[in-house]
């Protein structure tokens, strides 16, 4: 069973959802396991093959649709207790006749952005509507933190700090990218998360690659390396912390274009407040870095939001003028990428506050420098 | 890296779902990552709001559009070795257009149907035509295996027999089923699976939920215990396979229901041939279960495919009237279930051969008693 708040938290936030739908003019919600179940029940169902659903009418009590063999999981989350309606199915039965049985013809439905294709089309051709995204719908729903999940992402943002504090113990020359990993990965766990969900050891050259997860690339004393890690904090909220290290004096066009992107980072977060644009937030990063001659760079955005989803809305990007709003999570991230070379990020994830924000990781933003050797593993 | 096949492998692959793109009558298929894209190109990339798709034309040659962060990975699965066209994209530019500009106008997509509503929702509103499933259109083609799939689902077969084989080890009465599933799930890795997909420990009364994973329950000496486990063996293709255990003599009763549920299982097994359907199979289990008044007991489908995906078509239940083709691959899975007492399940993965079909799995099918006590962890 998973963890997760309160049942009165989940009541208002499907009160919520069904007043969003009818605004929408949308006929229902029809929400599959993901992260927008988990927001609006509490569940961390997996997605199958066989539908299972979360229907919020605009009108009317919402139905979740389940396999029979699903249904004492679905019991045990908040639907459970707030006596949601179960529809159950067995293996023949037609699952997308049941999830529109109660809505009106022709319904215009909206459904969540982690639904399956697999489940889409036959659900479009049960409709013969165009679907909309549920996502959309709820978007200021999930992207306006409440208390109960501002406490959550602290806990997650204290628990990645604790993991960046350790980092000498395994981050050394001589060792693999992938053995580094592994030791970070087994404290990501140890230090309060219920997953590792992503582990990216950047050395060297490596580190230009922003995408780049872990290798059997030796690490020598000589490369900058960059450590993104991150997972989930119970009931499901995310960490995703970035900082860059070394373990020798750097040459000094590394530690000018290094400081560049510390002043675009802190740029950025400087920027963030209730009233600023999305777009904003990354011009800040962007047009700092610009004028040291680094924009080509930075290859990435600014950001994204983070929760339930490791990367959900807001997405901090040229071109998009969200205004940010107290309790919006994102992250700050600028990073500066020499191909071949070496890169460098640094990332917080900052939550807007009335007047400005707070960043809930703490550790020092410094190219931090590690020893180099003796006491290797 | 994924580990995959010789490029050739996935040559033949591309060349045949055009072909079955073409015969479909659509415009393109259009592959996110997920089972399908580890099928056509060997990248198990994963699927991220940024849209990453191949794009493989019924006339024309195919174009992989990727985020230009990710051109590195796809560069390194056989879309990069075969000369695919990469169509790289950054932030703020639109990929779905990117993904039709290659098709005529009003094109007919069919789609992959791993592909979240995140991308096809966007997607159709650029086609403005309804999609279509490419899961049907390449069914033929993931249904029957080839070659070298069947070495490595044999491979893997043989892997979960290990595990089953060695369960004396950890299964005991005394022990929470958390703390089995723990064991479990480690030796799934010694013995050469890539990930221990699932690991379920149902004893007792949770035996009677098929899908119940593991608890804190205590395993007690006169229970019944289904062990259901598996993952991926590189380069990923699935496991899947299901022993019932036990401690001490059991009532009459539960030793005629599972000589009941054996013998429905082979008679299952021996139903399997080329030209039988899989409707057919599913009734010969559930046929021989309902002969000895068990057929409420029987409250899921017989089977379902498995290869790259742990449940696949072709699915084994009532209403299926596919016709079985050599090098088909699936589960052979009845089970019995007397809510809030116990259950029992035993299965197999099958291969339908040129005139029956080969079981990957070996382990003698028989509720096998295990040691009850002494030497416990």
């Amino acid at each position: 069973m998973a963890s997760r708040f309160p049942t009165a938290v989940y009541a208002r936030r499907l009160a919520r959802a069904a007043q969003l739908a009818a605004s929408a003019e949308v006929s229902a919600l029809v929400i599959t396991p993901g992260p927008d179940l988990e927001y609006l029940i509490g569940s961390d169902a997996q997605t199958f093959e066989r539908l299972s659903a979360l229907v919020i009418p605009a009108v009317g009590d919402p139905v979740l649709v389940t396999p029979r063999l699903e249904l004492a999981s679905f019991a045990e989350s908040a639907a459970g207790e707030l006596g949601v309606a179960f529809a159950p199915w067995v293996d023949g039965e037609d699952p997308y006749a049941l999830a529109l049985a109660t809505l009106p013809a022709d319904p215009v439905v909206a459904v969540s952005d982690s639904m399956s294709a697999g489940h889409l089309v036959p659900l479009m051709a049960a409709t013969g509507t165009a679907p909309r995204l549920a996502t959309d719908i709820l978007r200021d729903l999930r992207m306006i933190k409440d208390a109960e999940e501002i406490e959550v992402l602290r806990r997650a943002g204290a628990a990645i700090d604790r993991v960046h504090a350790r980092m000498g113990e395994w981050l050394r020359p001589g060792r693999t990218e992938a053995a580094v990993a592994a030791d970070i990965a087994a404290a990501i766990l140890a230090e309060g998360h219920t997953a590792a969900a992503f582990v990216i050891v950047g050395s060297g050259p490596n580190g230009a690659d922003p995408h780049h997860e872990h290798s059997d690339r030796v690490i020598t004393e000589s490369d900058v390396v960059v450590i993104d890690i991150g997972g989930p904090v119970a009931p499901g909220y995310n960490s995703d912390c970035t900082r860059t290290y070394c373990f020798a004096d750097q040459p000094t066009a590394v530690v000018t274009a290094f400081d560049e992107l510390e002043a675009a980072q802190r740029a950025a977060v400087d920027a963030v407040r209730p009233g600023a644009t999305a777009e904003s937030i990354d011009a800040a990063a962007r047009d700092r870095l610009a004028a040291a001659g680094l924009a080509d760079k930075f290859i990435h955005r600014t950001g994204h939001g983070i929760g339930l989803s490791v990367h959900e809305e807001p997405y901090i990007v040229a071109g998009n003028d969200l205004v940010l709003q107290p309790g919006m999570a994102f992250s700050v991230e600028p990073g500066v990428y020499f191909d071949g070379e070496w890169g460098a990020r640094i990332e917080d994830i900052v939550i807007v506050t009335d007047d400005g924000c707070e960043s809930v990781n703490k550790q020092s933003h410094a190219l931090t420098r590690l020893p180099a050797g003796g006491n290797q593993k």
